[in-house]
């Protein structure tokens, strides 16, 4: 079931691992076939040495496993919620790559420094705020996935295709498992150079809002200019 | 004598190595058998590369040697009070591994910023006291061991695998050498990340009792729903 | 066409990439036959791990493709105007490394912190002005050659071959390919050097004249005694 | 001549190239045969890659050439000076590794603030003077080596293996070409540990003068205990 799905969610797992985002199992990524209605995830606690296509689990999106023998990752139903709020989006990741989980933990969102950010996110990548005590006890996960929409409020998730989740780590996406790795992988970039900004200048301010066009716009969108012509 | 539990602790001390932990021989790890109370622990000084199981000693819990044929570790007197203090764990790995040194250099506590943290920590990671003149002069190794039990108090050893030793470095255990590596490698990271969360926000707080909580046992304990479920 | 210089081009934009200073496909290098007054670049977001001598662009100085089949890199525009400013260069790197271009998002120019820096660049590597908006919205890549140039007045850009592009990242320059790569890999090492020598000395200043003086000159020019003489 | 050492700098050289000490070939290592009063160093400029112990030039004290055909080091004459002044080190290394070399454009002495400090450099390691402008501009090569020897006194330099070169990089040395690197590698880990212990904690103090003893001794002198006994 799903065998092209599953075989581009494990490539992007490993993706992850080969980047250097994820520690031992630090970590997930899912992509969902929206004309099933259907999402493939990783399994809980598998290493990644050995994990193959077969592996990995299939659900609908109340996150009933349709396909698959192993439990799915402890954050699915933060998956779950983000394919329900953001309809564009064909892939989730999560990781606790350092540099933007250290931005998570300082509970600050990361401000568009520079054109390697505008290239990719179309202003600050956005922090969400505290879980309540009774979400953390009842609703833990789903929770979570509630936090990262509340954060972009009418903001299209498109334009900033990730969110840092306060105390936690950052969730990017994308419109392909493949394509929601790179975007998580840049996002980590970005953050370590937004690190390093600060400590020369803790009073750095965002680039220009022309700037913040200009970079944005020539890889995004109707009038984009960069790369090869798609044939 | 005690082959498996050779091979096991070898293992782990190239594993540490592997993972980035260790410089030249600036490491060990040790595991004990307690049916039989002995441990086995890396020799002193000699290079990873040519170490075999056959190279490790086996001493009593006061440190007489058993079996084998050169010194042991230099930091023997400390595993052995580890596992005279602490019964339920099997297994010491000490590193100089250079984040969490410099927070046992800096004299700091290591708190709980984010969920990295608390699923493997249940709270902050201890650092000890000054060890007195005295200590130093007459019974060194064993009193380092003295004031990471000393920083534990009542705590459970389980639930926080690992301390700091004030002016020197991390000590972690477990249950077993490929456990007690686990923790600290992942001490590293979360030593890592917290020293760039402080470098973003110099006030960081930990994270709510919930959130520890909620985490914390998601991995340990009899409420565990982490990973898959062993048959 | 210029067979031998799109291969020394290709080499170039390679050794960016193995040298770690370029991720995905964030930069480029370009070289430049003075006799023939083209240009050759790499193409724009082609993955360098396919890209062969054959996929480059040769262009004429006013960004006329006169060869190859591929859209040039997005930054050709800033490429031609540093050739048609400063004669004495042939070939340009465009690179966002991480360390360089945290400098360029602080806006600050990189001081000489020592004899690293000293033995290529003769003073500090200078910060570009802001673009104005004019410029942003209708001559980006241009403009932004002529901020670089801007920065240099008077200076002679043979003897500090760098620019830091405010809020983007570096432009390093060279004789030949890979001379400029060379430089821009020193750059980021001092940048990196530079960013280290801050955090423990917030006042840190540039060596004195004739410190600077003495590296630079024995590196440079006719009374140098670097390296073996050439036969 | 001397081709048993020869290999041993040659060997020591590509050591701190392995090590991640040198870019490019901004590094150095040279040994002494004290019963000849000769120094092997490394020639000027000359890639790594295909550097063989023919390469490598002999010296007398004074700097004449007695063996090779290439240029010696730019560096040799502080070697010299190292070897006269300290009668009893073998080898002596020169690299820019980027952490030292931060402390010393800090211009920073690095402070015993751990075990892994005290069990190589028995104190602070000493921060050289300026030169003045007559010493850069006539004796600059050798006036480092007296910076670095004005800056021991009377301490003793084997009791403190290396030296930093305010504004340039580190010098350290050791018995054996061997020795010397190894040392060279550990005060490269001591400054980036001692680095992060700042960030940590701005007012970090040295380790206790008891707790220096404890550490040093236990790997130097004739009570050492660390290791295996030689046999």
């Amino acid at each position: 079931m799903l065998k092209q799905l599953r075989e581009q969610v494990l490539e992007a797992n490993l993706e992850v691992v080969r980047r250097g985002l994820v520690l031992y199992t630090f970590g997930n990524v899912s992509g969902i076939s929206r004309a099933d209605n259907l999402v493939v995830i990783k399994p809980s606690g598998v290493p990644y040495e050995r994990m193959t296509a077969d592996d990995l689990v299939i659900t609908d999106l109340d996150g009933v496993i349709v396909w698959g023998e192993l439990r799915p990752s402890s954050d699915l139903d933060t998956h779950l919620h983000l394919y329900k709020s953001f309809p564009e989006i064909g892939a989730v990741v999560h990781t606790h790559s350092e540099h933007a989980t250290a931005w998570a933990q300082a509970r600050r969102p990361l401000p568009p420094l520079g054109t390697t950010h505008a290239d990719y996110f179309y202003g600050p990548v956005p922090i969400t705020r505290e879980l309540t005590e009774d979400e953390i006890k009842n609703d833990y996960v789903r929770a979570t996935g509630v936090a990262i929409t509340d954060a972009f409020g009418n903001r299209d998730p498109m334009e900033v295709p990730a969110a840092l989740v306060a105390g936690h780590g950052p969730f990017a996406w994308g419109r392909t498992p493949e394509d929601a790795v790179h975007n998580a992988v840049v996002l980590e970039a970005v953050a370590r150079m937004a690190m390093y900004t600060f400590a020369l200048q803790p009073n750095a301010r965002g680039v220009s809002q022309a700037l913040l066009d200009r970079h944005y716009f020539r890889k995004h969108g109707a009038t984009a200019t960069y790369g090869q012509v798609k044939k």
